[in-house]
């Protein structure tokens, strides 16, 4: 599993557990709400600034949405 | 200060520690001299296999290469 699929996983688990849809996670990074579901799905590949745009909006340190097994 | 200046000096700071020249660092990841030195310097923006790409080479787990202040 690389990066794609770790970030995917964490940033779906976290906007579950904040309870926001893809659509208000979308509008909040301003990225379209096909590219968010696609990161999800770990099928992009997003570059770190994407990454801070995603970290800000669900309130973690962009560092933990590549960690493994994190939060 | 973005992820793009946090992972150039991780990515400088590991390297040196390492005692790797950017060539010797570009020919691991099979990355261009410049790319490297532009991500040193801050001005890229790697995408996240990228980041895979310089953790492998430089044997750390990708995650730390965001984080501010890591080793």
């Amino acid at each position: 599993m690389d990066s794609r699929q770790i970030v995917g996983r964490n940033v779906r688990r976290i906007r579950e557990e904040m309870g926001l849809s893809q659509e208000q996670l979308a509008f909040e990074t301003e990225l379209h709400r096909t590219y968010i579901s696609g990161v999800e799905r770990g099928v992009r590949n997003p570059t770190v600034l994407v990454i801070d745009r995603l970290a800000k909006a669900l309130g973690v340190p962009p560092h933990l949405l590549l960690m493994q097994g994190s939060i």
